[in-house]
């Protein structure tokens, strides 16, 4: 049996233990052949044979050693004839794609189309429906919360308002969680806008009580007064969202003019993305990898695997890229309770 | 209301951020006692007042800001009246015990005798029934894996196998997934005793392969052979288990003598115990902190909070501490997958 | 004997080793008194004694316990008048200043008229003449370099160029140092400046034969021939410098529109001052925090610590502040060895 | 022209970045041979070529990509002609010996028997006279007060002794300065013995006073009772030291049975040496490298590369060898001032 395995969309730390957990658990009758960056590989017919020896040791190393890309072969007829023919090239039996909503739809389209298709559900984000955690995550929070932990002596010293910026468009759960693991004294999510005043509110609270502040504020927020606001190129992009840097530099503007304080922002940005995987990424990684490879013996297809408390379950693949995983309103208001 | 708290047993990364989690969301009319070194406090009446500025920023330090201490004041019956002449001089009208086995089990006797208790677990073990994971474990499990990811290089330079010994008396929780984490190349836990032939085929393996081995060895792991070895004071500890580096000291004679290939042992020890919790811990000790709190507007005692998948929920004390959570063979057999 | 002491200027990972210092070496009979904010505790007279337990722990700490401010005693008649009457007031001796340039001048020109002072340089960017190295440096590099390993994988993944800015106004040092020790591919800085075409050959040539890059960039870089662009508001500072994140979302935009590569900028700024500093500098902080204090107790004022090799020494005040120590020709030459 | 160059003697973090330096300033028409496991590789004859693309990257690794032993060419007459043999056949035009004392040693004698050979010194010690620092010895500084900060908050939670043994045969370089850096109550170090009740003295006036300490001791460091102590076979070795972990254990009995107190003991062993190297070291690494080449190149043989202050000199490969670097009595009274 040939299997093919890809990664696609961003990068996220706990791919290469995917990899490797495929690997290492094939049966040795079973070849696994890597196609290089994500669907795009499958289009124009890269790929390389992976053994042993190619993942010896790699789910330690942030990326993907498969390399990715945001390729959608059904976007254009040509290169759903050129995916389909290097399927049959490349005598492919079986498809694991590792990836997000972008790569997982493609997966249960080929899926629709009859082929064997495994799915594994990738998002630092950690807003995939239907699994309690996805891997990268939650190295994303501890290089965030790490972070944060930093800024908080600068703050301190120089008697500041920092505003830290960390990921997430539409959903706010790396910046909730990194926040209220570091103290962060404001937490702003997408899922919960809040007016300039409100915010200032918390502010002034704060800056009275112990004359410095952070607040972290995820790329996808916006203050109640911009949320229909679409439009000036040069601040919001094609989605209708402020730019990357563009909230916190936003924020620490309209704080300092309408309070005096000294305000600076950080865009923490890729810097949550790359690097060693946290012992509980690489697990849950190397634990999808070997089930994916389990449903795949099994003969269960057109599935997703994914996270139930301790264990790892598989659900169709449909499940998983059909809604979004937001921060329910439960847990932002547990946060709030150390907004001060 | 005046609550008592208080921590007992081993310390472990994320107390501090549960009794920051239980000050900052009670309400104001509650007042929080701390009390010092677990039921010792209690019983000589050594307490402090803890308000909101007491707990400003401790979830980030590792260890109590109370202080802890092994003492069981039903071991006496002078200890026990002791205890309960402070409950009353304080005033305490309930009492949160964040602690192991030992702790929880004293707060479910003062439940039985109609006191208000609520229990929160803590073992950095990992092998508490009933809840997905305790705040620690993590931490404990990335500065293992950090640890042994620190030894690959310098095995691999000298062509040597280091033998590195975690905690794990009869989980083998930390040990397996430190291990799995690092890629340790055997992995010996308490659960799954293995004999010294079959160890020494995993070795000559990989050894012949590689030329260099990384094994990960629980405190409490002992060979097959070893199994009903009772009594060398010098050696095994009243429990019957190998002393503390006594495993890894041992492992490493033994092969050394059987294959001629030079060894080191490492322990770590304390190491694992100390130091700054990750971003997880400190959310689920905050969690636990903030659903006691719960718990207690409820009115709904006796119970013991735990982490169901993504909730909080909570469970009775009783259940906590009947069975240990051992690991499971199915997950062990996984991490075989990667022996190698 | 009454000695003030006081951090300015902007805030440094090694500030609070240093107060630790003085303090823990400060004979019996020396009060330690700090003075708030810099040089502005002594124009308004804000003060704290400082006792061991005070100190205690606190050189593990980012920051400074005393805070900082950037005032200038000698800005205004009145202001040099306030901090005279309150030297005077608080029965100060010895006034010891730890801090830049700024602050530096401040000391050496009150011991001009006759006070006796000493100084302690502090600068993250380690352009000050005369002294091997200052504390907060090697902290500053380490992450920055730690931040860039992490930057690797991301780049790699998804065959980008990612531009990375670190501090450095005029001298280069943190990223020449931090772009060294991870292995950018490219490194700008103010020192030596290049043509963008220059810089697009570096780009290609890497690009061709390896897919992907990091350019490691100075917020003092500017192209050649931007070098004397001076007065677009919103990209140049007072200063005549691009601004901050400036430089590397310039480089990213320009280098992007000119190869058609797919870029990223990421800009480190205050995360490479905060949080706990390296084992060197907690040393080097304590070692100028003893040595000041044996300065005062053999009456040698007028002078500044600093290290030689392994040797503190001091200098006169004013040598300290006369020069800045920008990169060498020889040590930028060394970097280049590693630019593809 | 061909250089041969190889790696001895313990692992060091930073070996790899000074493989990287000689490897990438080598000039095109040199060809760098990599010998394997230090002299050994040279007596068997086992070599590989050395490209930029073999050590892209490496320099962030730990331990060294050609592996180490502590052979020693000039044990038996059989070797040393082997050895003379292999340098005839692989056309070795120069050797490069990256290591401690034996290294050098052999390199310098090859040097007085006419062979062009030039040494880099490796100690993780820091203990080679006539160099400020050698790579690694940062690395393990900050590797072992990380481990001692960690440690901090088990000591206090439980009020508990904690003792740490560190590196350190001869010279204490490593403990003093970890141990300095993280705040250790009481540093034992070879070069200055301490009777027992000394150290009772320490230990009572820190437990009256705070409850809880941290003792930091090297592995050479002998009680001033036991400095003539010689032949007890299961804790003393071949050179008259305590075995590994002994001297932790030594002190943690004998302290409980003298005061009473609470001890544990924990051995950082090979924690040390471990893993990715700092910024410091990967730059001091990588510029041995380059200043070795441009030894070579100019033709100065018999030499040592060496760090003085900034700078990076060399000196004949005998003064290197000739003496250890111990610490010297001021420094070690500097860091008694803190010694509570």
């Amino acid at each position: 049996m040939r299997i093919g395995i890809l990664t696609g969309g961003g990068d996220c730390p706990g791919l290469n233990a995917v990899i490797r957990g495929i690997v290492k658990s094939a049966p040795e009758n079973v070849e696994i052949i890597g196609l290089m960056h994500g669907w795009k590989g499958l289009v124009v017919g890269e790929s390389m044979k992976l053994t042993d020896n190619d993942v010896e040791g790699i789910h330690i190393l942030g990326g993907t050693i498969l390399g990715t890309s945001r390729t959608n072969p059904f976007k254009s007829e040509d290169m759903r004839i050129k995916m389909e023919e290097n399927i049959k090239k490349l005598g492919l039996d079986v498809i694991i794609g590792i990836g997000g909503d972008d790569t997982l739809t493609v997966a249960a389209r080929l899926s629709s189309m009859g082929y064997k298709a495994i799915g594994v559900p990738k998002t630092i984000d950690n807003d995939v429906a239907n699994t309690d955690y996805t891997f990268g995550y939650q190295t994303a929070v501890n290089v965030g919360a790490d972070a944060i932990d930093r800024l908080h002596s600068t703050a301190k010293s120089h008697g500041r308002i920092i505003i830290v910026e960390l990921m997430g468009r539409e959903a706010g759960w790396v910046t909730l969680e990194a926040g209220m693991a570091a103290g962060a004294h404001l937490i702003l999510i997408p899922e919960y806008p809040m007016t300039i005043d409100e915010i200032l509110t918390y502010v002034k609270k704060r800056m009275d009580r112990f004359g410095y502040m952070i607040i972290a504020v995820a790329e996808g927020f916006k203050p109640t007064e911009l949320e229909n606001v679409v439009g000036d190129e040069s601040k919001i992009d094609a989605f209708g969202h402020i730019k990357l840097g563009g909230i916190a530099h936003y924020m620490a503007n309209i704080i300092s003019e309408r309070t005096g304080y000294d305000t600076r922002s950080v865009v923490l940005g890729h810097l949550l993305r790359g690097g060693t995987p946290t012992a509980f990424d690489r697990i849950l990684g190397t634990r999808y990898g070997v089930h994916a490879m389990e449903l795949v013996m099994k003969g269960d297809f057109g599935r997703m695997v994914a996270l139930k408390g301790n264990d790892i379950i598989s659900i169709p693949l449909e499940y998983g890229i059909a809604t979004k995983k937001l921060v329910p309103f439960e847990y932002y208001k547990l946060s709030q309770i150390f907004f001060d």
